[in-house]
């Protein structure tokens, strides 16, 4: 554990969900340490912009629209969308290195993703995809939480599932989940990893029996796919005990929920948590929604208090510390190595984040 | 914009204000970095004595008067108005270097201002003036406003007034203010720095309609004089368009307000802004100094959430990040630039806020 | 002063009064920089172990208690009495390096003391006593108050008590306090300081004349005796002037109070400061006991109040600003030196405290 954290840049990252970005209000938002702001224009595209003025730094966060356009708040510097000067107070001449960066930005499965990077290499690769968020045959409950603390811990947390039964017991967590055994998959070509837990004959968690009509135990899968940096996604199927999919593949008597997470880094000490919950059953019951969203936030902030509290200890602990690893851990540890590499490959490996937003800033 | 603070010592800070120097308690004001308690003597005289008891550190501030002597409240020891010690506990014989600094202080213009650094210098030059601060002639209000802003950002912002019609829109901005070109004077041997912004035809900001009785646009203009490092004068004038003053200098059609800044640099990061409002008009209309006070402080509170903002960026960023200057920033530059200066004349250039007070320190 | 704190290692501490100790939460507390969790078996016995699971630093005092194991409360690692690992999820193997840190505990006097550093050494002293705290033939009332300053200024504070006329006037404290010179003794071989203050005729401080019905002036005797680093005793006598103990050294008409500190490093900058004030008159009157109870409080927190201001003043010094230390200051400066000894003995002399955490963790 470093009490520094590096960010991979040249990489997607979720910076909002879509209904966040708007035009009453300007949001800020920083990832990976680069403060950003977001707008949509008048015919409805998302904007993000570096939330700086060139003039004297005020935040363009702290500003208002003008049409497409951004006025600073502090003199009225006005940019336009891709992030050009286009007025400055007392002069007609507008210098021609008055500008601010304008990031790559995609909108797909409900989320803003942002390039975080050199912009050039945006067009290389796209970001992964989560399509039950967006897909009319599942129905999501979503929610982001801010955490205060580096988002290694939350990938630590979210690679290794045994903790349901100790810090979500009563919740999601069943005594099998610590128990069963799980099988890991680290693809470096791909920068994905994944961690199988299958358990054949488990104890069914109550808001699972009330919302499949499962009576007694069940088959539960839960299959994680981490695509490195930012994406996890958390593939659960449950069954009454036995029932398997079909040969041909399909499976009309599974119940399948798709848990996804986008895990940005905002600062070095904190972390944007987007959750969101995608299920193909009990679609129509609001009921069902309104408890899963309740629910699934009182699991996520049982992390976020979790974690915070962690990241005091790490902050102020040496980097000699040694951890202790366990089975449970390869997940985790795959992602840590291949985050690493991320780093490394974007020139920032033994850099810290300060350094990572400076080298960023000078770049440009 | 560099991370770090200097301050420019063997010079006049305004401390307070007289009336808020008293001897019911005693009051505690930080500046440029050295921390001093201010009471009055039984005659009324104000003394400033450095804030901390020579035998353990203790804030003679949290201690008590008796008669013009102070009792520091944590064991005893008894300065005079010198900063010489008169009594210590358990035995007669009080050590020779028993005394703490006492600073040369001039009240005038309703300020307190002292000197802070070499004392015996202190005799060389006198504070600069705002006499219609203390003119019968002249109505007058007044507060301060504490910074958490190192003070060059407060140097910067009312060097600057075309952020007027961003920052005080509807306030005391208007289009005119942004777009009008100025024009700048450095005195680099007296250290003063003169902005002038004449606009011939302006709208008149809704206060200044009210308080004059002018209908219709008006010609205003705003000649700024900044005698470096503390006192800050905008010379304002309006009048109905056209109207200007005599041959003779005299200008009996002319709306005078003298706007007073004191900018004292407090620690690294924090400032005290004590602002006044002079003017010749409607001096004894209760209803115009009771509006004038409550709108000139909002219009100050805006500059302070702003500024309080802006800290926080550049504390956080590295020495490296360029801004970009154009025109309306030469008075700014020219203020930064005699600041430079000073600093440097005073030994702490290259040093920080905290060096300069351990030097402070050294040389009693 | 040095803005850095040392800690004398190998030695025993007060973590705790026995009676915050048990089995309802687990307690955590830091000492020297070395976070503890506290419980009690089911037969009653203290234990204190290191706070930090062995696998991701996940606090134990935020876990629970399975009989007499502790739960962590982030992935279900076990730990019995001894610190030893017993469970880990997913697996049957337990690693043979999984264990905390097990620490060295003695319950007397009421208090529950731990031995910080190695643990080999416990047994060759004892910690100091305090009997009169669980003495029936006197009545006690005791307090613990957390303070946000470094436990030097503490050791400091109760080492000069001239500061009771000033910081406690009006309580504890009279002119006689202050005027009166002490005779002090520094005995290095066992790490005591004596400082003695014979008041042979004094102002009455209005609670004794209350709880002993003495009418008028006093002979007043403070007798203090510091047991480096982390008790400290004064022995008070108070009696109607010019009433002695006898020649065969009973005391039969003088009234005695025991004023008993612990001072327990907890982080560079916080200290636990546990108080006890046992008396052997008026045992059985409640109103005496609530009386003192909230009074002795009250001029702690007085001392609280001061040396958290003070912990802000030297925290923002640099080392080089000088004291002046005159007589009433020999018992406090040899308390210094022989706690710079203590630290220099363990090998921190020249360490700071996040040195000597890390030394410690790394030790084991």
């Amino acid at each position: 554990m470093t009490a520094k954290t590096a960010f991979a840049r040249n990489q997607w990252y979720v910076v909002a969900y879509g209904t966040e970005v708007g035009r009453e209000e300007l949001l800020a938002r920083t990832v990976c340490g680069e403060p950003l702001v977001l707008y949509r224009t008048e015919e409805g595209a998302a904007v993000a912009l570096a939330d700086r003025c060139v003039h004297r730094r005020y935040p363009l966060s702290a500003s208002r629209l003008d049409g497409d356009r951004v006025v600073c708040g502090y003199h009225g510097f006005t940019y336009d969308t891709t992030g050009t000067c286009v007025y400055v107070p007392g002069q007609r001449r507008i210098p021609r290195t008055a500008r601010v960066a304008s990031y790559p930005l995609v909108e797909q499965d409900s989320f803003v993703w942002v390039w975080i990077g050199d912009p050039a290499l945006a067009a290389t690769t796209a970001p992964p995809r989560a399509p039950w968020l967006a897909d009319p045959a599942w129905a999501t409950v979503s929610g982001m939480e801010p955490l205060a603390a580096r988002y290694g811990l939350l990938v630590d947390n979210l690679l290794d599932l045994s903790h349901e039964t100790y810090l979500h017991g009563g919740y999601i967590g069943t005594p099998e989940v610590a128990e069963t055994p799980i099988t890991t998959e680290a693809d470096d070509e791909h920068n994905i990893v994944r961690v199988s837990r299958r358990m054949a004959d488990a104890a069914c968690p109550p808001f699972y029996a009330k919302s499949t009509g499962i009576e007694g135990r069940i088959t539960r899968w839960q299959d994680i796919e981490y695509h490195a940096p930012c994406l996890y996604q958390l593939h659960s199927r449950i069954a009454p005990v036995g029932v398997l999919p079909e040969e041909d593949g399909s499976d009309p008597n599974g119940f399948h929920t798709e848990i996804v997470y986008a895990i940005t880094p905002s600062t070095e000490n904190t972390t944007y948590d987007f959750w969101a919950v995608a299920r193909d059953f009990a679609q129509e019951d609001q009921e069902v929604s309104d408890f899963l969203h309740k629910f699934n936030r009182e699991v996520v902030l049982q992390d976020v208090t979790a974690l915070d509290l962690l990241e005091k200890i790490v902050a102020d602990e040496p980097d000699s510390v040694q951890e202790l690893s366990i089975n449970i851990d390869t997940g985790g540890l795959a992602a840590r190595r291949i985050l690493r590499r991320l780093c490394e490959e974007s020139g920032t490996a033994e850099g810290t984040a300060e350094g990572t937003a400076a080298a960023a800033r000078a770049a440009r």
